[in-house]
């Protein structure tokens, strides 16, 4: 259990899902013990969070655990967003832990945002990887088949491709060193809803290395959490990806902290 | 580049080619990383074979290197069986080096083997496994295709219906307390060929704990290595699966001795 | 969960109850982790067992979950054995993972059997440790003040104070060079009930490094495995203690399958 | 020994001293290494010092071993701070390596400052912490019992009644953002003597992972140095706490650092 | 080979050359298995490069494969160089792997550069170390020979001698704090020529801690890119060095990116 | 300090001595943490032993610390040589602690013993090794310029040339096949002194995988213990080396307790 998700599943405002997939995963696995790794590392956190003034226990989060991933993605991912859409159904929030980015593809046609929003290092901006379009590389380019914009906040790599689809006006790219300037005039979604989602290779190597495919010159912390707060109030769904068990404990420390950072922003908003 | 595989390809005798399929990897993933690892830990053994009295260098052994995998399994088990079809018609003998165990599935059906001799804690006698025909849990069965008898040696668990499987005339389950009597009275396979598959998980985890499913009470690395000197000599093919870099060494360490072991088994043998 | 400890607590037969007790560890602490770390690498057991033709999942094992631990040891044991009578008074097995050994003095308070029979490197005789009676290192002594006798196997061991305490008759130790003797002609019970300890550190270093006290000389799997086999029969509890994460996973694979392995021969046995 | 803390004990203006106590420690343990593995990671550190142009061996730093620690925490607090009140009456300034933050609640008794300014990511404020008064978690209210007032830097999280007792007026929390300001204007302290406490999960977890609980957005290794810096002048004691041996040195690596930068600055300041 | 250095020897712009010597390494070894490391987490990179609309592949780059090294340093740095000469008279730009920084001395004897630039936390300025002129220690002194000047950039530390030899016209020094000011107004180099070494340990250990000798409070990654973008155009040789294996590939990731923006900087300006 | 080495230098009977040489060590290097991490695993041992009724602190050992190491191998060796002379002047018999094996030989012409017997995997008969005479590959070769004869025990590799060597009658090899007939009728030395060096990778890679060049199908720990036990009575002297920091404890557990195992063994008979 997500510590501090004491809720009832009935009663929850908000429910971590776990959806260790790892199949597609670019050179080096175990995204599939991200779930688990996150769980274990909030543990430590205090259930008070100052800013907001509030106990994260009394937010009303439940923890499903986990959608047991196998080999097959399209129907794993299909099974996996009938699991999300009865949380959707049930009025209540997302919070997917990843698993390969891909989980986030059913997970936004359950939420069904106007605008997705992602934190990444990689455009994943590709109609297929390897001759697989159900690749975590993609994974942008498929929720743009439902949410009708993309904005991807630290991305610095993909193909020429890629480069170019996100030349299109449904793409908004915020290279790593404009984050600052983007949270200085954040976009006003209006009326508009939102779906986060988290790659943590966002983060520099350096604050987050347990991930598949490291890329220097990334967010700090700080960063990764303001994009957050900034951005929670509007949001119908949030999820957490490509965190692995391959380094201390720094990527899963940072997934989980912002986490219960966007369940404490987006809940002190709601009040 | 395996130490000391200095051949040229096409005077070759013996061909190593790297497999790192990584799909379907129950459990603990980074198979993907074993050929590279087995190659590195194999670094610092002495060329020469005081046993057999020969130089690994002399004894026509070549590397060619890795055959890219990506998430389509059948179509990667098809395009690398074509690669070791290659070897095998050019009269050398494959010596695959896993990645996940279902890559001996297409070295198999490019050796044509009468027997399939495998090392390996598990039957791997399922039709399929969470849906999955091609997983490396199936791949006994999927070798039964092509030969026409199996011999697993150190195999200790596998499904109920496994086991009714392995009942039949076909196979023959040697359980890790019976190898030392097995080897005191081997088959003699006539004329017949053989195909050796080395599944590290055969070891006991305490001498091979870089592997994606750890099975206690296994074979020692002795029991291994005297299995694959009793074999050898009937051998048109041999994989080493299932290494990952998940430990300090001792899978891969272990795993590419036995390769060696192979080699020198095989080429005395065969003068 | 214990990966198929499917049962509900009020039908199950057996009741893991995890115990992260981590204040008296010597040397290397991490035990805390102990738990989670043999639930995790028992995943990828299989379900079925061929020895005693049983299905894990059928034999009524419920998971309780972990009893959160904290740091005043003698107030934790006096909760946690509450926790364990409950099992006992419903007519259930506990299966308590560990945490350091201290938290086997409760459960054998609980469970009261005549005997209590450990897999230890170490005597655990001391009447305190550093000043501490609630140290691991004074189980065995504490469980007497419950047992009528202990039998402690693969001790190898101890101050000249426990060696002397060791003479008493009511303590038997069998070094790790007698267990075979001992295994070939164990003690009937008699109608006396039993209580099985299982200190991971009875292993040899090499086979489970993963413990707070390494020390060299001692069992192999098998022979762990062939005790448990042998006393099951008898014993009304049974506990796996002093795993912890400092190594990759040897430790607490052996120790999942040690479990399994009570279970699995306890239950044949009842039936 | 501290790589060049050569001085003898009688004519030592610095004495370290290691508190391997380990016992309290929250999530993950192993700060009972920390003493070992900061003396480790510092022996690459130059001898010379460029800022203060200073050798470090000719600072008058003697290194006194380690306070053996056992598991009665108010106990070894009492025989530790006993030690280190002898390094203050013999006019030395004690540098005290943790061990868990709460070995500098005998610390701050031993050398009596008016002023406890302490680097961390948590406030210690409380007066219990699971029942237990000597946690790490209570430290810095516990030695508001010796100083007037505590300045704590880099703080970012507490419960609600701790953060509520900082709002008291012997208490000033400067939060991470607010770090880089405090540092333009620091309080003179007068007259007034400090106690500097280094709390290593005040980095941000990229800068030190190996910490009982990493806590994220925290501060940057020169604003660490730079509060280090700040305030050594007026320091009659210094310690550094929490580091353990989970990660690949770098919270030792900083800790020897930020400890080397103390006797740089206050020696330098003296003269 | 390092991903993307496809080109043949003959037509190659750029040529890789690993060199794992590690025979003076202070403090942690393993600078031996960086050219495969750094080869290693290259792999995840994207072949285009959207500042400088290049793709990698296209850009001449080859990968000679390692000098193996050996324990005569002096002998080993002569062979070495050798090597490289040749690339430089096939005109070709030498990209030279190590090993420690000792490689560098016969690259920059072979590329023959009238400045060299240097990334370091050291000075590098010994004329011995340990009675050792060829010790890793040394090598700037040693490129001194060849090249006019120094700059070393990011330089924390260094002995009393080693800062009085920087006070001399041919080395400029600068040091963390003031990389920010230089990369705004670098110096032009004329029609000088210019060679560039990044000694991975320039970093702060956050981002790269797997190198011999951690110094705390060094550069961030993106200043390290900007200082490779800035000095590319002018330079015939780019090394980089003292990569190890101990940590989770924070370093061997940003020194392969550090290389691959040499290469894209260096080309991007050639046409 | 060896745990228990409390004897002063003047009383001592064995003094401890650590070499951490790391200059030739072949593939995996490290083994410069070899003395400390020996140390550091021997801290949970209990002072006495149970078969020789001996207290260990009891038994006049004396830590003399690390003979700090450089890169000039044979100056090294001719000052530890010399520190190691006086060791022996005073009547005491060192206890080596490396370091690569090369260490071995000063210690050999030290202590000037009548046989070397050997615990290694390797033969280490070579005169030199890639050019370097001073390799600890040449180890045993160098020491029988002092001793009239070597017996290698557990040896199972070697060049062809070391093997021609080892056929001569001063070199006797017992692989590890035969360690157990050996130890059944052990040569008596007569009057002759021996010295016992132990290559801590004559063990199995499972049971010592923390060291330069593990060689699968090795001796177990129960045998080289009885190898310490059968010659420790004859012995001048006694070394353990190539333990290194590459593995999670076992290598320097297994290596600190046979270091015991041989006092005790040798104490005991003395008396
Ligand atoms: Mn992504
Ligand atoms: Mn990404
Ligand atoms: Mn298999
Ligand atoms: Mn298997
Ligand atoms: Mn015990
Ligand atoms: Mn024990
Ligand atoms: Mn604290
Ligand atoms: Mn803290
Ligand atoms: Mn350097
Ligand atoms: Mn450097
Ligand atoms: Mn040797
Ligand atoms: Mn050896």
């Amino acid at each position: 259990m997500f510590p501090g998700a004491t809720a009832d599943r009935e009663a929850a405002s908000y429910v971590v899902v776990g959806a260790p997939l790892d199949v597609t995963t670019t050179f080096q696995p175990g995204t599939r013990f991200g779930p688990d790794r996150v769980r274990r590392f909030a543990e430590s956190y205090d259930n008070y969070d100052h800013r907001t003034d509030q106990q994260f226990t009394e937010l009303g989060v439940h923890d499903a655990g986990d959608v047991r991933a196998w080999d097959d993605v399209p129907e794993y991912c299909d099974y996996l967003g009938g699991q999300l859409r009865d949380v959707v159904w049930d009025g209540a929030v997302p919070l997917l832990l990843g698993g390969e980015h891909t989980v986030t593809a059913p997970a936004v046609e359950a939420a069904n945002p106007d605008v997705f929003v992602c934190l990444d290092a990689h455009l994943d901006l590709r109609e297929e990887y390897d001759g697989n379009a159900w690749s975590h590389a993609c994974v942008t380019h498929r929720t743009l088949q439902t949410a009708d914009e993309a904005i991807i906040l630290g991305a610095r790599t993909g193909s020429a491709d890629e480069w170019a689809r996100a030349e299109a006006d449904d793409v908004t790219v915020v290279g790593p060193e404009s984050v600052d300037d983007w949270l200085a005039d954040p976009p006003t979604f209006g009326g508009r809803s939102a779906y986060l989602s988290v790659d943590i290779d966002a983060a520099d190597p350096g604050f987050a290395p347990g991930t598949g495919t490291m890329e220097p010159f990334g967010l700090s912390p700080r960063q990764m959490r303001d994009v957050v707060r900034t951005v929670a109030s509007a949001c119908v769904g949030f999820d957490l990806v490509e965190v692995n068990d391959r380094d201390d404990g720094q990527a899963a420390a940072l997934g989980g902290k912002l986490l219960r950072e966007f369940v404490f922003s987006h809940s002190a908003l709601d009040s």
